[in-house]
């Protein structure tokens, strides 16, 4: 039976200011390196044995990644970082308060961004100093490539090559695989292996640090799925 | 001009209760963090970006690596793990107390097994349950590949095809490297770089968590050499 670990990151340090995060590179609180261990305990109570792992590039998921890995005694598993795997651009209104928000532009259409599968937010100005062009972390991807806004869609249609390419090919030669990641990155590989239709999909909430262990058949359906 | 920095890993667990370590995976001591992160500090203060992170798959290594690219703001680098990065395997001497073997089998002979290029120490016993044999992280080498027990010649021979075909060719296409790794791993690696003698090799000692910088020409001859 092939075996998939999904673990979405634990509280940020933006929690708490309920800000916009997006592609910020935000830390964990405390709570949140807390939420780690826990699910890397659980992990290691479960007896799971990775073969390798995969996280997005921004830390709140790497050091997801490391306590997971560090608390279920495997730091040694072979990583694999991707902006891939990176949370929702959540465009110009990264870094904004969400109750500001709200009151800027009405609850409805806030709503709209949040709840909508197709609904991009306003785009991020390409020359706005927090804009990921700015960073080197994503200097080896062209231009065009670098997204300033998504909606889970757009989101999507980045995270499944990543599937079709790494997670994928790991799964079917028989590896166990970890993936430490987003609340919208792990949303939209849910949706892409449990083929959840557009409309039903921003219902779904995978909740932070509880490890989401879906047992795979050889074709890569689903035959379980369960939290630890 | 190409760089590559080294960092050995600081004080581990073990240091206090004097024991010979080699491929045990121990963790590192508070001290060894705040090494760690100190190292971390001196990178960012001298402006020093990484594109690539090499390392070994023993945790106190794992761990350095993690704290100074976290501490330099770049987690984000990739990373490889690699058993040729690990310490020198000391036998059936890991785990023994260094004083009580100076006690049994002589001051003498203890001063050879440190200090002598090419001495071998007593060969673990490949059923001895703590033999990377019984390994999970070593699950996919040849069982005759698997040292039971290295002096610092066999070191070099196993570090050396990872410099050849992974450290070099970063260096090679303009990468900056950063290596995080074990006292002998890495004096195996300056041995080589420097072109140290035999006879020479056994006295040069890397101090830990001080990052040791090369700069390098395009043949990877050694342009400077500096501690930050």
């Amino acid at each position: 039976m092939k075996k998939m670990v999904l673990v979405r990151h634990g509280q940020s340090e933006w929690n708490f200011t309920n800000q916009f995060t997006g592609w910020v590179d935000v830390d964990l609180s405390e709570q949140g390196v807390a939420e780690a261990k826990k699910a890397g305990d659980k992990i290691k109570e479960a007896g799971i044995e990775f073969d390798v792992a995969y996280t997005s590039v921004l830390k709140r998921a790497i050091k997801t990644c490391h306590y997971v890995l560090e608390t279920s005694d495997q730091l040694w598993v072979p990583e694999t970082k991707s902006w891939r795997l990176n949370e929702r651009h959540y465009g110009a209104l990264q870094g904004l308060n969400k109750k500001e928000t709200a009151e800027k532009y009405g609850a409805d259409q806030v709503q709209l961004w949040r709840r909508s599968y197709d609904t991009l937010p306003p785009m991020m100005d390409p020359d706005d100093e927090s804009s990921p062009l700015q960073d080197r972390r994503y200097a080896n991807l062209q231009k065009r490539t670098i997204p300033m806004g998504e909606n889970l869609k757009v989101t999507l249609n980045r995270v499944i090559p990543f599937w079709e390419d790494h997670i994928a090919p790991s799964l079917l030669i028989g590896e166990t695989v970890l993936i430490a990641a987003h609340g919208n990155s792990l949303r939209a590989l849910v949706k892409y292996v449990e083929e959840i239709a557009d409309e039903d999909i921003m219902e779904v909430e995978i909740p932070t640090g509880q490890p989401l262990v879906y047992e795979l058949n050889d074709d890569l359906t689903i035959s379980k799925k369960y939290y630890l």
